[in-house]
């Protein structure tokens, strides 16, 4: 779920000072206009330690009017507070209608921390977290725009703020010992943290994720989302609004996870042949012991058009045994399937324990070609990010080994294949206008796939973008994957 | 939650033979009307055994189109189910658009039985009910219609039946083992299934009981629900219809809680002097303590107008160490209130630890006024059980003691108190026009009284339900509950 906000983007000073100059008009003139309307906007804002949640909380406050900006901060709670329920400090902070309200750190910092400090189990954790979930339904249903932002930062770059900071007498008087021991624990917080997230994205109150590596960057993408989410939802009329999806799509910023994959990867034809031979070899060995000792696996696999699933697929099931695999394209639902929730589909061709289930496009539809063709209403994409969580979370909890692929090409490469394939006479049916047409809206989908790899990538389902401009190397990185996850599994 | 379904409710064979057949055929035809729409009914039966989930099931098969109606029982897991994550089995068996499923016992078996066995811990058990919260609202966000029937059975009518059963040589053999130990663990499994049913007693999904006592009651009451709540399903316009809220409110019975309320309960004057200074004395010990426990006391009271609240709270008070207590009379809400949502008027109010708070009039406006003179939309009142029940959940959880009282008389008392208010001079002030307009909609009150008590009253934060037509009485009732409830908190 962090990959997407580890990559180290950064904004220019000249860019930002032109920006902010705009920026702070606009979000002068939005807040007039919030005054007179009929909900409070409350804005969380959490993340990792060093990220820059406190500049950023300032630095809203310089841009905006304070008279109509609350910050609350919840750190120990006080001898008042500890006298009431849980939830009285954080209810006593609500904004009122026309305002906006900024909760630091907020309800979402004691069940990270004491789950740190395994002060509580997973268990008590999802309990926690339901009555957060219900607490916050409670208040979007009741009209408030509640935002939720994450300041991310990947270890590499938190250990390299605190050494930064340490080097430089300056500022060394900042680093404690917190922080030190913060780098030790990043990767159990990490977790986590992914956890939290991913437990309380709903479609009514999502998670936004921004990378805070670099402080004009993530300054002025936080100040852009305020603005552009209260402006929504002003322009949205009340009367049709029933406990509305929170829509993030205000984007957020052009470049992409997709734009850091290096498509240069590559095999020559001899190491390529070699290495495919060896791994088909591994993976018949891993799945047959997978089938003996009942593990099984499925395997979505998206990618756009022409980037090679289905010779990926056919060097996959090369070594497998076929009573214990089956590939499941997946194209127009049947009359049956069209009948029930789109997740039943998929539900239904769960196989028996020690089978591998291989699906050439899969439920992620949903958030891919039905959120851009527009097949599907913005709630219901919004929402589908959490259910689809929360299927694969049945899955990986009842053992079954879950891999993703997105096949990665570029968009040059997709037209060189397309124009081939017209060449070649058994190949001319896997061509057609739509192609095309879906071609024309590739910002749209590469979006699409942001979000989907930002909003569904778990601990336990993880995404493995394939880096597929060279099919040799795509075969053989996919086939390493599912090794490794066999092998890790068994 | 659930008194209201242990009133021993019954009806004539003759009503019975002549309603039955009426419903017949609006089942059919509704059953007509539902092939045609988009959207699936999902009908879950549960219940206390013996409450006749089994014979319900099969009336319903018998009274209507079998070919639509599909029946699945989930029992102990087959190897194919046990092969696959838990909700594999619902999954497969969802109805399609157009038909009707009933699923028997469904997910909420395991729960319930496993809290029962102390398989799973109370968070254990919350986590998995969120799972459940999550599935469906997946399935209604999708469109189902989903209704959910508690046949309930009290201990005293469930040991009655056993022992019917048991005496007749032709039923005899229908006696197990563990019926008879149903009837040992009867107490626990109350307080897990009540447990169970509020937390899953969403705005979308609220659960439904019905009392299982009469075969012939029960049998019509559920055909009748079944009818309406898919013809008003079937009268709304699906345009308008995002995540709704379902409507039980075509009225099970006439009869309520209320009218089982035995209201000759009197005292004379002397008894009541002696009994009030007995209770006042007792009340002030018990107060100080206490307050020097640090236990603070929550006391929420709701009546029928002139039932005699405030004579009620001066003979409490009167007891009670001024800096130790407030009251709060709860009229229309403050600028400040009104802006934020319509719990944060109670949550302010919450005093510090060792206090007690009286709130004359409280948070359950929302379901009594709101809902019948229509301030409150039908989605946001019948959510709002739910938000109650949370908050709630929130104050007994940190250890306050939470008392709610009914203050119940009947119409004719009401009438009397009314015309004697206008006879004296310093009175005519509590009588208004409004007071008559309110009493005009009595019998929609007495449904919403009924439908706030059932879905509200928990272990926890029972509702009790003074009889106040007798104001000796009532007071004296109202002060033994508080010095009982203080000393078990104590």
């Amino acid at each position: 779920m962090f990959e997407a906000a580890e990559l180290e983007r950064t904004l220019d000073k000249e860019t930002y000072k032109t920006e902010v100059a705009k920026l702070r008009v606009e979000l002068i003139e939005i807040q007039q206009r919030l005054l007179n309307a009929d909900f409070p906007v409350i804005l969380l804002i959490s993340g990792v330690d060093g990220a820059g949640k406190g500049e950023m909380v300032n630095l809203l406050h310089e841009w905006m009017d304070p008279r109509h900006l609350e910050t609350s901060a919840f750190d120990t709670p006080t001898d008042e507070e500890k006298e009431r329920p849980h939830f009285w400090r954080y209810w006593r902070a609500l904004p009122p209608k026309g305002k906006i309200g900024i909760h630091f750190s907020s309800w979402y910092s004691d069940p990270i921390a004491d789950r740190l400090q395994d002060k509580i189990t997973d268990n008590d954790q999802e309990a926690y977290l339901s009555r957060v979930n219900t607490l916050e339904k409670m208040l979007v249903d009741d009209g408030a725009l509640l935002i939720k932002i994450w300041l991310h930062l990947g270890k590499k770059q938190y250990k390299e703020r605190i050494k930064n900071l340490a080097a430089d007498p300056k500022t060394a008087w900042r680093v404690t010992k917190k922080n030190l021991n913060n780098i030790k624990v990043y990767d159990q917080f990490r977790d986590v943290a992914e956890e939290t997230l991913r437990q309380t994205s709903t479609g009514h109150a999502p998670w936004i994720l921004v990378e805070g590596y670099d402080q004009r960057y993530r300054s002025l993408t936080v100040g852009r989302l305020l603005r552009d989410m209260i402006q929504k939802r002003l322009d949205v009329d009340p009367k049709t609004l029933v406990s509305p999806a929170v829509d993030w799509t205000a984007k957020k910023d052009k470049t992409t996870l997709l734009d850091f994959v290096d498509l240069n990867k590559a095999l020559e034809k001899k190491e390529y042949k070699e290495k495919l031979a060896d791994y088909q070899a591994r993976l018949n060995e891993l799945a047959r012991k997978a089938h003996k000792n009942k593990i099984s696996t499925v395997m979505a696999l998206e990618g756009w058009d022409a980037a090679g699933k289905g010779g990926m697929i056919r060097r996959m099931i090369h070594a497998l045994d076929a009573r214990h695999y089956r590939v499941l394209p997946i194209a127009a639902p049947t009359d049956e399937e069209h009948a029930r929730h789109y997740l039943w589909r998929f539900w239904r061709h769960l196989q028996r324990a020690g089978h591998m289930t291989i699906f050439d496009r899969t439920w992620y539809g949903r958030v891919l070609v039905e959120r851009v063709e527009g097949y599907a209403r913005n709630d219901e994409w919004i929402r589908a990010y959490q259910e689809i969580n929360e299927f694969e979370e049945e899955l990986t909890e009842h053992g079954i080994v879950l891999l993703k692929y997105w096949l990665h090409i570029d968009k040059d490469e997709q037209l060189a294949r397309f124009k081939a394939r017209e060449e070649i006479s058994y190949k001319q049916h896997k061509i057609t206008d739509e192609d095309y047409r879906n071609r024309e809206k590739w910002d749209d989908y590469a979006q699409a796939v942001a979000d989907m790899v930002e909003r569904t990538s778990t601990p336990n389902a993880p995404w493995h973008i394939i880096e597929g401009n060279d099919k040799r190397y795509a075969r053989v990185r996919a086939l390493e994957i599912l090794c490794e996850r066999l092998e890790k599994a068994l």
